[in-house]
């Protein structure tokens, strides 16, 4: 009498169902959908062209997933409806959508199809930095904005307030005609349930929201704009739900589009990083997941609220119910390693990987696996596209040092990897120095999977072993978890998200464990790269900012 | 009624010999032979094989160049011996062969035929490094040898004594049986007379001889080794000749090999850099010359002998004569730009440039004088092989700063060629802050009279106009020159080397003017180079030798 749930993660380009066993763990199927509009980067679907450093998507693309992914899961597992008893939600954010309030998406309506402020902006969305600026220059300024330290003194462009701002500044219209601005995992919880809910993980870490002290107050709003004074209560009034709630059941307009049966439990909203923690296992404070992709994010759990200098947030019940969740990350990881292979690496590497028949990034790997600690002679600063932690400095770039003319490909491919090794050792060891401990080290992510010499310098690098998740899917998966908690115990799921995740979790077998030798050697070059973090990141910090505006007075 | 000289080059692969009016500087004949036994890196002749850093070469193939590439021009210019009035010679230094009295180079010998040290040790053998460190030591200890700062506080492993201290260390009897170690410059001007001579250039700069206080004192050398103690005395007893002057004549025996009559003038040899002055028409003190090949040095002349910190070193009469030469330099251009298109361009562009038919230098180039100054936002530290001037240290390295997932290869490549002129820049602000002015800047070798990109850099990063000059083969025009004025003016050539050098030498028509606005981005980034110099090359510069110490202990 098995029971099961269903996990779906919406990604940057595609939404993923999985269907998940909940005695079990086992993923019995899934289901991918491309997002017919990806991301609109450069014209609406009426051919209106969109400005620079814009990034929309089209709501109609993540109904299709629930409406496409989820029968296509059912069917291939071969499961009764009934037998699903939870599903769980988690999103990209902040990516947020303006709607009315029946939910419906101005950009559903007629006249505002044609008004790229009606459409979702997506999380990289990066054309309100001019209002990110001005809101962290006011919020200085006004002392009493202590929620700035919650968030290592700076708001990103990416987040809610200044992309509402730039529509409120732009379209102003449009920011009169919705009714809520809204974050897309609540808002596709909102389609199956019909419960306008809104989640304390994005609310927390995107929109200032804290437990206690709820919003930042109507005078540093009218600060920005006179305009924007009532912001939370006329656009954000919605009660905040902690993360492993369950937000509703499936209702029967969404039980005829997925083929669920209606009453079937769903969870809370989450977003994608932050929902992993049970799919790997993990079970309370001190206990470290580093997703690594494109970027990369650390989060911890704590039973303290620190203040921890240069770390993107910390909130109440934002990853787990009943801890503080504290977030922090690197810019550009696997981005790295994208830019060094597509501009530095010689045709004559390019032709040898192809000889043995691997992609670049494994022959590089290859070649610099049989380096040894150190060998290389390297540092690099992991800063090519910023420090996010512990620096929060977008004006930072990417240095490497030691370069002679025996250099090969191979060294600085591992000086990079080995940089974003001693970045997060930093971000380790900020936590630590304040009060908020790191005792295990679990990653996941594609890069994390697949690169083993990646995990071993981290390993060594941090000095405790490093465990990787078991799955290739963990959000969804992490997903279909807390969609087993929304369901409970009595229905056959689970009424704590630690136990749920310890049932359906999965780790590698392989299990990183750092080499003394090596751990002794990346001591003494993690007191360099220390150095040069101070000298670049503080004390001389200008050197990089000033190269950075004279590049930019002359482009 | 014209006249005519010839110049021959030596240079580390091939000789070269050019034929020219002495009138007019019109170079009417080249002839070039590729030396036999190219850079013997690893076996000798006989196939024994040879230790790493070593570099040998073989006389005999000196001798072939006289003997083929003299006829070779007299014929090709179809000119008459007797309208050749002089010759002169320059070669790559420190270039040295052990020789019995009468100038037989011991590796002639049959006894010797097998023994290494019994060869010519080219100027990049570098197998005697742990000499020049323990004798570096050792001058620094004995308070006494005021001549180390005549040459930046340390004696090369490429210079002389270094090497024939690791003849006498590794064999002694080969040390016991040369009568003389002798540069391959004097020793080929002596097969052309018969005259042993030594010039005052390679003494100098070579050899720390100083034409005041001589060689270093008997006290010294005995420190180093009680059997070195009369070194002078007993192996490079022949006084020393300035540059400039007649060494001699063609002799019967010279005659019948060359095709030359006797009785040509041969002018005192000359090192392959140092004789390139008067091939541009330089005339006087102040006027800069760097010759840019895989790496680069900067000569200058001035009326006074002034203490430069971190430079090659100061020889009177070691350049032209009546004048202190100065000579400073850079461990990597060329190599660096090398370095760099063998390990760092993607495939991508190296397709793109097969494809317009260009080579991956051009390529790069063309692409690199498409951007702005400035636009890179890159400053690299021009340290790929060390630095030679002014901070006399092998153990620094390249740093790169500024790197973006945006930075494309031209923006290195172009940052590259930047940071060699901030180079070249602050060897001459250390020569102007040290009393020596530098008013004109001129530039030798294939890399300035081919990258037009190149010296518009260094004349906006100068602030100077960059001349360049106009011979293909300067060094062997320079020697010509010379040549004609060990002629002298009775038999129709010159008794002034500025006077013939005003005649024969070349400047391209094109002179590279600096750009105002470049040049005032340029000194905001020379700035930032001058904080990382001093950083990286002074006052942190552990950071860079613990890396290196790091990675050997780990190779």
């Amino acid at each position: 009498m098995s029971k099961y749930t269903i996990g779906i993660d919406f990604g940057t380009l595609s939404g993923r169902a999985i269907l998940v066993d909940v005695n079990t763990g086992e993923e019995l199927a899934t289901s991918t959908l491309e997002y017919k509009h990806a991301v609109m980067e450069y014209s609406l679907p009426s051919g209106k062209k969109l400005p620079s450093d814009w990034a929309l998507q089209h709501p109609q693309d993540y109904l299709d997933v629930l409406s496409t992914t989820i029968p296509m899961v059912i069917q291939e597992a071969s499961v009764a409806p009934d037998d699903i008893i939870g599903i769980g939600i988690d999103f990209t954010a902040c990516t947020i959508i303006p709607i009315k309030s029946d939910g419906t998406p101005l950009c559903f309506l007629d006249e505002y199809k044609d008004e790229p402020h009606a459409y979702v902006k997506l999380w990289k969305h990066h054309a309100a930095q001019d209002k990110a600026d001005k809101l962290n220059e006011i919020a200085l300024n006004m002392n009493q904005q202590k929620w700035l330290n919650r968030y290592g003194g700076k708001i990103s462009s990416e987040w809610l307030f200044p992309k509402v701002w730039q529509i409120l500044n732009e379209a102003p219209h449009i920011y009169k005609e919705a009714d809520y601005f809204i974050e897309a995992a609540d808002w596709a919880v909102w389609q199956l349930t019909g419960n306008n809910t809104r989640n304390a993980c994005t609310a927390g870490y995107k929109a200032i929201w804290h437990k206690q002290d709820g919003y930042p107050q109507p005078e540093f709003f009218k600060e920005l704009d006179p305009r924007l004074e009532n912001v939370v209560e006329e656009k954000l009034h919605t009660s905040i739900t902690p993360i492993g709630e369950k937000a509703g059941e499936i209702t029967g307009r969404a039980a005829d589009m997925t083929g669920l049966r209606a009453g079937t439990a769903v969870a809370v909203g989450h977003a994608d990083a932050h929902v992993c923690f049970p799919a790997l296992k993990i079970d309370g404070p001190g206990k470290m997941l580093n997703i690594i992709g494109t970027s990369s994010c650390h989060l911890i759990l704590s039973e303290e609220e620190e203040s921890v200098p240069g770390i993107c947030g910390v909130v109440e019940d934002g990853i787990v119910p009943g801890f503080f969740g504290y977030e922090a990350g690197q810019n550009c990881v696997g981005d790295t390693f994208g830019w060094f292979v597509d501009n530095c690496v010689s045709a004559e590497y390019t032709k040898l990987a192809e000889h043995e028949g691997m992609g670049i990034h494994d022959y590089l790997t290859k070649k610099a696996q049989q380096l040894r600690a150190g060998e290389n002679g390297l540092i690099a600063l992991d800063w090519w596209n910023g420090n996010r932690s512990t620096l929060v400095d977008v004006d930072l770039t990417g240095l490497i040092v030691g370069l002679t003319l025996k250099t090969k490909p191979e060294e600085i491919y591992r000086a990079l990897i080995e940089s974003a090794a001693y970045g997060t050792r930093k971000i380790i060891e900020t936590f630590r120095d304040n009060g908020v401990p790191v005792n295990e080290f679990f990653a996941a992510g594609g890069i994390a999977r697949k690169n083993s010499l990646m995990m071993q310098i981290y390993a060594d690098v941090i000095d405790m072993p490093v465990k990787v998740g078991g799955s290739s899917q963990a959000p969804a998966l992490a997903s279909a978890i807390f969609g087993a908690v929304a369901a409970g115990s009595v229905l056959g799921g689970y009424d704590d998200v630690f136990e749920a995740g310890k049932v359906m979790g999965k780790l590698d077998d392989k299990v990183y464990y750092p080499i003394p030798e090596n751990v002794e050697i990346y001591d003494r070059l993690y007191s360099e790269y220390s150095t040069l973090y101070d000298y670049f990141g503080k004390y001389s910090k200008d050197i990089m900012k000033r190269l950075k505006a004279i590049r930019k007075e002359h482009q």
